[in-house]
């Protein structure tokens, strides 16, 4: 068997970054309808709806990776990754500001939160990410956080595609997205430099690639799901959210 | 098969404290011997070595709770935990109060921080109560921090007592016991309230103090190991702290 040859870190660095241009779910046909105003209001609350999912496991998967770390700086480090989306003093936190958007796109913020009806195969998708990261080296949990190298431009498409086609879109609705442009850059360069620095071997690296490869699958799959169940003509699975259920009751403005 | 009786939250609340009177390690003989001054300054060396060790998976218990919480604002609430013993702005955490005492003590910080001589007994009680975390109920593993309810007694005994027999013990070694004063409080108010509110049938009192009586355990079965290695005549197993080992260099004053 042959190992697999060291790459330099320069290289590896751009291993990864081509695996962003290729998988990443900025190509992906429904962020495409998306951003560019093609989404039925209803696609839109589908999608926030299961979004919401992963959000909601965020802290969960970064508080299961500190789990395994036994280094207490590389935990402080990591920390505020939980602080960020769970929120702290004087920040509301980005599982708050997402219920905000539900609100805005007419859903009702408790329904959202309850997940009661997200997708079984967002579920999945999500749910083999956070394991992912609780069973798997801390390389590989480390690298499938990666995906962050590529969101700044996502964010930047995705802000300025729902301002200019969707009513529901304004800076408080949109407040999430504008704060990740502050957290994500501070977490990925990080991470990055984390794993340019332990993927010291082939197969090291190797593996901190597929652990990236893997991450963009989870992405990708939770809009395949999405684009199936909810993107004319949809097959909505038995158990997911239909049409009208969850809405914000309109009480007296 | 007769259900369990649920009691009222007072007499539940009892059942608890009951447990602790009964078994908490401040009744471990090696404390007494420790608080009495009876300690050999290897006998304290040896249970800064291995106590240190519980010190170190404590945060990492602890992510690992906020792991299993699906509640933003339970893991709100549990997270200060972390911040308690990893450190945050302004607060160098217990983790580096304990290595100070540990350097108190003339052992070299890092080779404690290292955990290399660690008893194996220590690793496996310890080791088993993350995984009691992980892995049981939510309930049982609130219900398993509840020993915090019998600490600030013990803490109390054990400044004074080091204060007055030793001489590596002053305010600046001694500032974990110190910070737990007032961390410890907060932690178990919170965490007592949660029990008592969340065992509401015989079948989750009784999980709920098992879980308890368990972490009793835990704690106990440590100071028993470290009794029966290093409390003369020790029998200290292979791979284990020796004495001489570990030791602070002394540098110019």
């Amino acid at each position: 068997m042959t190992a697999s040859v060291t790459a330099s870190r320069a290289d590896f660095e751009a291993r990864l970054r081509a695996i962003g241009a290729a998988r990443y779910h900025d190509r992906h046909p429904f962020h495409h309808r998306l951003h560019s105003g093609g989404c039925a209001p209803d696609e839109v609350r589908a999608w926030v709806i299961n979004r919401y999912y992963y959000q909601s496991r965020i802290p969960m998967k970064d508080a299961a990776f500190m789990s395994r770390v036994e280094d207490p700086e590389l935990r402080r480090a990591w920390r505020s990754r939980m602080e960020d989306h769970d929120g702290s003093e004087g920040n509301e936190g980005g599982i708050r500001r997402w219920l905000r958007l539900a609100e805005a796109v007419g859903l009702d913020p408790a329904y959202v939160a309850s997940t009661d009806g997200v997708l079984a195969a967002t579920r999945f998708a999500v749910d083999a990410y956070v394991r992912f990261v609780r069973d798997r080296t801390l390389l590989e949990a480390v690298a499938s956080s990666l995906t962050e190298l590529f969101a700044p431009a996502i964010h930047a498409n995705r802000i300025e595609g729902l301002l200019k086609h969707y009513d529901f879109a304004d800076e408080a609705s949109l407040s999430y997205f504008r704060n990740r442009f502050q957290e994500a850059p501070k977490d990925v360069a990080f991470g990055l430099d984390w794993v340019l620095a332990h993927a010291d071997t082939g197969e090291k690296q190797d593996a901190a690639a597929g652990a990236l490869i893997f991450k963009t699958e989870v992405l990708w799959a939770q809009l395949d799901a999405l684009e199936h169940a909810y993107v004319t003509p949809g097959r909505i699975p038995a158990g997911a959210w239909v049409p009208g259920e969850g809405l914000l009751a309109r009480a007296a403005e």
